[in-house]
Formats: C-alpha cells, sequence, structure tokens
C-alpha cells in the first residue's frame, strides 16, 4: 500500500480549464438577452473486456482507463487475483479495452445473463448482490472534526460543478485530507474512476472515507462496500434500501451533510463526535450546490 | 385525444402520505440526538415483454404499469400500431408483464444486440438515436408567462421531495397547467412513467411542455423528443450532448430555471416572452430544491 502520510494536498483535482471537459453554448437569459454558458461535455466511451464488449458508459471523458478498470472492479469482473497486461484507449473510436492474463470466467457468466436479461441493471446488480454475501467492513473510527473539514475543503475546491454544473463529484479522502476528486456526468462513473486508480496505485481502503454529491442510493451504497472503504457521506439524502444495505455489511453512512448539519442513519458507533457543531459557520450560499436544502 | 380543456388542477399528483413509499428510519443527527428522518423506498421492478425479460429497474413503486408501457415505448420496444392485449403487475414478484397482439420484432434485435452489449446503455442508445433520424417536433409556442406559472405552482405541491428528498420529478404540463406529477429515484423513470400514461391514455404530445428537476442529459432530451414534445424545461443544468441533440430536432431547451432566472440554448424561436422577469419574485428559501444555486 502506498504511503500517503506526507501528501497534503489532493493527488487528482478537477481542472475546470482543461480543454475537451466543458464548451461554451450561446443562448439567451430571462430578458431575452445573447448570454454565453459553460456547459459540461457528455460522450459515450465503450469498455471492453479481452475481446468482450460490456458496456457503453456516457461519461464526461476524462481517465477513461480509470472508468474502465473501476467499472469492471466494482462489476465483480476483475478481481484482485487478475493481472492487467494492458489497457487501452482510443480516442477517436471512444473504446477501452482492458487485457487480462488469463481470460476471466466472467465472460461466460456475461453471456448467460445477458441472455435472460437486455439490460445492465439485472446484470450489474445479481454480480454486485452477490459480492455483498459475508463482506464485513473495516471498523474505523470516523471523526466528525474531520469530517467538517472535508466538506469545508471539498466545496471550496474549484470544480467542473462550480463552472458548468450538471455534474457530480466523488472524492476519495483519508482523515482531514481530501485525496482524489472526480467529476462525471454519471455519478457512478466517478466512483467507478476512484476505484480504477485505487486498484491501478495499490491503495487500501481501510482508512477511507468517500464523499459524495450523489444521492445514497444502493447502488453507490453497495459499490462503496464492494471497494471495502467503511464510511460514505454525502450532502443527499438517503433510500431505504441503500439504508438497508450499509447497515447489513457495517457502512458507516452519512447524509445531508452540508454546513453543520447532517444524519447518520448507519454505523453511528464508529462516529467519534470529537467537535462540536456550534462552532461550525453554516453554509456559504457561495458554496451552496446540488442537494443543498435550507 | 382526450379533452383536457375544462380541467384545472393535477390529473395526477405525488402522495407523499401514500402507504410504501417512505418509511420513517431512526439515526443521530450532528449533536448525537436521536431523530427519525423519512426516506424514500427503492425497489426492483423486472419488465417483461410477452416472455422476454427486457430489463430491471430501480423504482420507488407507484405506478407500475406506466413505468413499463412508459419504458417500451420510450426504447422504441412498442410502437403506435402495436395492441396491448394486457398488462399484468405482481407486487410479490416484483414483475410487470406487457403482452401485445403480435410478437414484436423488438425480441429479435434484443437478442441480437444483447449478445454484443451486457448492458442497456448501448442498446438502449441505439435503438434510441436511430428513432431522432428525421424526428420534427411540433412548432408549438411556449410562453414565458406560463413557465413561470408552473414553477412557482409545482414548486409548491406537497412532493415527496419534499417529504423525504432523494427523489426526482418529472411534470407534463399543457400552458400553465401542470396535468401529471411522477416522481422516482430514477429520474428516466419518472419520465418513463408520463409515456406510459400519454399511451395508456392516449394524450396527444403537440401543444404539451415536459418539466423536469434532473439535468438536461442526452438521454432526458432523446426520451422527450421521441415523446413528441416539443418544450423541456429543467431547474438543473445541461450537459453539451443533450443540447446537440435537442438543437439537431427542434426542441425549445430551457435550463436553470430559478425564480425568474433561467438560460434558453435551444428553440429560442418558440420562446413568447410575455411576461417581464422583473415583476417575478426571487425563489422562496423554502422551496428551493436540487439544481438550487444561488
Amino acid at each position: 500500500m502506498a504511503r500517503l502520510d506526507d501528501l497534503k494536498g489532493f493527488l487528482i483535482a478537477p481542472d475546470p480549464e482543461a480543454a475537451g471537459l466543458t464548451r461554451r453554448l450561446a443562448g439567451t437569459d430571462q430578458t431575452g438577452a445573447a448570454t454565453q454558458v459553460s456547459v459540461v461535455e457528455e460522450r459515450p466511451l465503450t469498455i471492453f473486456l479481452n475481446s468482450r464488449e460490456i458496456v457503453t458508459a456516457m461519461t464526461i471523458g476524462d481517465y477513461p482507463k480509470y472508468l474502465a478498470l473501476g467499472f469492471l472492479r466494482n462489476q465483480g469482473m476483475l478481481n484482485d487475483d487478475d493481472e492487467v497486461t494492458g489497457v487501452e484507449y482510443d480516442d477517436d473510436l471512444e473504446v477501452v479495452v482492458v487485457r487480462t492474463a488469463r481470460e476471466t470466467d466472467h465472460e461466460e457468466k456475461l453471456k448467460k445473463k445477458t441472455r435472460t436479461s437486455g439490460c445492465a441493471v439485472g446484470t450489474v446488480f445479481g454480480d454486485m448482490m452477490e459480492g455483498l454475501e459475508g463482506l464485513e467492513l473495516p471498523q474505523t473510527q470516523v471523526r466528525l472534526s474531520d469530517l467538517y473539514a472535508l466538506s469545508n475543503q471539498i466545496n471550496r475546491t474549484p470544480s467542473l460543478y462550480l463552472e458548468a454544473g450538471a455534474i457530480h463529484g466523488t472524492v476519495l479522502c483519508e482523515g482531514a485530507r481530501p485525496l482524489v476528486y472526480m467529476e462525471d456526468v454519471g455519478r457512478h462513473n466517478a466512483v467507478d474512476k476512484i476505484a480504477g486508480w485505487m486498484f491501478s496505485e495499490g491503495i487500501g481502503a481501510e482508512n477511507k472515507t468517500l464523499y459524495t454529491t450523489g444521492r445514497l442510493t444502493s447502488e453507490m451504497v453497495i459499490k462503496t462496500a464492494l471497494m471495502g472503504i467503511p464510511a460514505l457521506v454525502s450532502r443527499s439524502g438517503f433510500t431505504a434500501w441503500g439504508v438497508d444495505i450499509a447497515r447489513q455489511v457495517g457502512l458507516t453512512l452519512i447524509g445531508r451533510l452540508r454546513g453543520r448539519r447532517f444524519v447518520c442513519l448507519s454505523g453511528e458507533e464508529r462516529l467519534l463526535r470529537d467537535a462540536d457543531p456550534e462552532t461550525v459557520g453554516e453554509e456559504d450560499a457561495r458554496h451552496r450546490r446540488k442537494g443543498a436544502r435550507p
């Protein structure tokens, strides 16, 4: 596992100035005046595992290799004992090919599953739910002081969201430090890109917290648990099934985190209340974002 | 086409009190005090077309028949000339079966596609993009005064969002009247339920506007266009591809509608500016919701 102790800032942060991620489009505002707005790009990326086409994802288009690796990891199609021999990205074809030393049995599994299900959701959920059986997450403590520090820092970090909106963000954190901040038009892509980075860099999950701007749905909770991350935090709200699964696997689940406020619906026993919420300011209006409710 | 002229209010509105759509869950707040929050349900629904399993959607669970019909319509698997002979819903099995008089060729098409693609996104997008070729939407005018009236009424309507959060809303509107207000954990499900209702009731699309709380992504724009609705309005922002497609098919596309403000990035020529934005109040903080930015 990589040593991250000596690092202070982000290892990967959003680059709102990057070419190809946003576009200026001309339109009109409410007064009829001409206006220009920044809009995020959205493009297809088709992921292959060896010779088999697995999925086409709609993505903003940065970090296609991490997205492919993370997607396959989170679907259970790429395991710890699989040796990745190559990851090739073709910008023109909008294709990523992940190659493994041996053909995996997921090819056969997928063939069988897609015969009865035309869509990802069936395939994906079956595989993902299977992976949860017997899973127990590490009992890492989560400090309240860290949560407030993370939330504050993440909301003030320049991002595609602040530039153009209409995008989700997910941040891999360790203690009070945000390490990798990914954004994508699909919120699951942002998580998959983090999973791909962790897999590529050999980063352990047991002392990490995942912060997301998106809702705490079943799929988001399952992905976090399969990644082995013991805490998931969001500005947004919960679904009941998401909470059920978090309780089943012992994930600390915190939602509606805005300014000093939040709700913890699972894994409360691992929350170390080392900060007084009264000393935390309400959220600055300028940094309020998606999911914010007064 | 049904006559709607004599109707004033919603034909279908959210029912935040309905059994089975939300659950009270116990947790703790930032002070460590016990708290109870309302959380939306999320459950699988598997849709069959005749004998073929098509998809498993994660849904809040209301209007399963509309969801099934609308999903199949929006995927191009159920056309105007298909006669639906039955729609059966089994609550225990969480299954809807849609039966048609003749087997459709979509079964064969699906079989072929799923052989090369394990996921909905590939299958779905191919079919949906095909449906756009040569499509031209009706040149219906959109009144600014109607947009402001709709936005104001929809934001004040009791909803699962106001009760529990973490849910998307989509509203089919005619002039200044919101007709059918659907909510779902998946924003595409909310649109599909509206499509299913329109198909079941034989409702025309040419004088309608679709209002959504979600982002104006390619998939949202494609669905609206395939439904034949000439205007799509959202509180949230745009993706570049969504705007490209709207311009291609002549859809009036309005985003970031909050209080008096909005941006129109497509179909400006059909916007009738019959209201002075200066006379419209800023949004009441209590009614601010997802997508809101100061």
